[in-house]
């Protein structure tokens, strides 16, 4: 096999986490001192890697994220050591679900430090490939998921969700996990990929993990980093906005137009900040809604400065008195 | 694990078969007497019996089909035997890939002799689920192949090879087949998922068989049924017109246009024949072609009263004198 260098070197490391797992009753135990962090960039050997492990029993947890990584990837991360016996993260900045005018080029990167915080948790696997092994020339094949995409950043973002989905099976046919962990901060590209792993019958269970914020209650995200102080300032009021429309819910407020109408007001008191929009809609299939009976999201999308900022709060309706 | 049943009771077969694999240095051995075909209806079951199959060494074949089988269907699970160790055939009449006013619901369906059929391979498994159960309601995602669904049926069939992709998506995320085997009579089709597998990513061979012919060169079809036997004399021209391009390009043609042009004249000698396309491209890539210096494939699409037939040849330019 191309990966049998590969396979014994991790094998050495597997014994022992093995012989951990035994006497502990078949829990992984997470060995506090391990730190080495395979890198592979090649997809066919992530793939033949991966396949070995599944071979051998192993259980692979898989964090796509695009690098850079905050908080909010290490919680995936730390859920993933406790879901899997594998982890594997994938650091890759998806050039197709980037539109023309956005920000693909000055994403930004810094693959050292990922490195070191991955080995924290500990990851064992990092797969980062190039743009030219995911896409070869007159690549032509896209995963659509129509409905859920339709609404919120859908119009704003065309192509974005296609993008998403065509990786992300990408990614989960090279890396066969049996678990993937995504943030609830992107809450639409966790329905798109929910919903396309139900329709194609692919054999893996989608764990959605709450958004990390930090102290002032803004959402974690690697575009932060874009924000001058200032803009960081402005930036609150989208947490605000939705705890606001979280209280309007709990207290009285029972459409969806009104929740959101809420929210709206927060941010359009606030100068500095361009709303693209604010939505309230049914938490699980992203449709519209009138009288708020079922879990809604509410879902802001606005730039302050330059910088385009997402957020969003699920929150269901109060009990009937 | 919810098929401890299944699996037990395939087991029994599986021992002898393993043996006779040990006794003869691994190849698979073919049982002649062994007649037993497990029919699993159940996306979920059959994911699972894959999933354990695969955990247990065996080597999955898949050939998809929608029923109706003839012996181009069979040549492929006679191969599948020959590079499996588990041979699934799959029987679905898939809804997503006919039009509105195709022959969906015509169809012509005899499930108990393809099983019979089937036991004479021997196939282990068929699968043959139910649409309400391949296709969940709210069910929204399609996986698009682009560029080479653009000509020949694409124009004529809008929705058609969506279809077949998303579901051939859907049959190997179930099954999890190591090899799976496609006829080259649906060219195209093949192409498609040719392309599908490769930009996706996916972990599994395609395996294309050539078209089964009567002996009077007429490519098997299940839609050969719907021809009267004065419709099914005339359907002769089709096989001849590919003969007549293939001399052509032999002895001189040297263009897509001249070869097709030499196809086009017996179709249009013949009364009752439509012409849908006669169409001369790229072998690969489906791509339109001048001069000929690679392997191009004649792909014809006549209707013969009412009913529609397509058959093709690959064809090779002539080595320069």
């Amino acid at each position: 096999m191309k990966n049998a260098a590969t396979v014994r070197r991790r094998g050495a490391n597997r014994g022992r986490r093995a012989q951990d797992r035994a006497s502990r009753g078949g829990r992984p135990v997470l060995v506090q001192k391990e730190t080495e962090l395979k890198i592979i960039s090649s997809p066919t050997e992530m793939q033949a890697f991966a396949e070995a492990a599944r071979c051998r029993g192993e259980r692979i947890a898989l964090i796509p994220t695009m690098g850079y990584l905050h908080e909010g990837h290490l919680s995936l991360m730390r859920e993933g050591r406790r879901l899997g016996t594998m982890v594997i993260a994938s650091i890759f900045v998806n050039p197709t679900q980037f539109g023309a005018n956005e920000d693909f080029s000055r994403y930004p990167r810094d693959m050292e430090r990922d490195c070191s915080l991955m080995r924290t948790v500990p990851v064992d696997v990092l797969f980062a490939p190039q743009s030219t092994d995911m896409y070869l020339a007159d690549s032509q094949t896209w995963v659509d998921v129509t409905k859920v995409t339709q609404g919120l950043c859908g119009p704003l973002r065309p192509g974005h969700f296609r993008g998403v989905a065509t990786v992300v099976t990408k990614l989960f046919n090279i890396v066969k996990p049996h678990v993937a962990l995504f943030g609830e901060k992107d809450f639409q590209q966790l329905r798109t990929i929910q919903r396309m792993v139900q329709d194609l019958n692919m054999d893996l269970e989608i764990i959605p993990m709450p958004t990390v914020r930090e102290a002032d209650g803004i959402a974690m995200s690697s575009r932060n980093v874009y924000l001058s102080p200032s803009e960081r300032e402005t930036a609150l009021c989208i947490s605000r906005a939705l705890s606001a429309a979280r209280n309007a819910l709990a207290t009285g407020t029972n459409t969806a137009a009104g929740v959101a109408g809420v929210a709206t007001a927060v941010l359009a008191r606030e100068p500095g900040v361009t709303i693209e929009y604010v939505e309230a809609v049914d938490a699980e299939n992203l449709e519209p809604v009138g009288v708020v009976k079922r879990p809604i999201v509410v879902a802001i999308a606005a730039r302050v400065g330059k910088v385009r900022l997402i957020d969003n709060a699920v929150m269901a309706p109060a009990l009937s008195a």
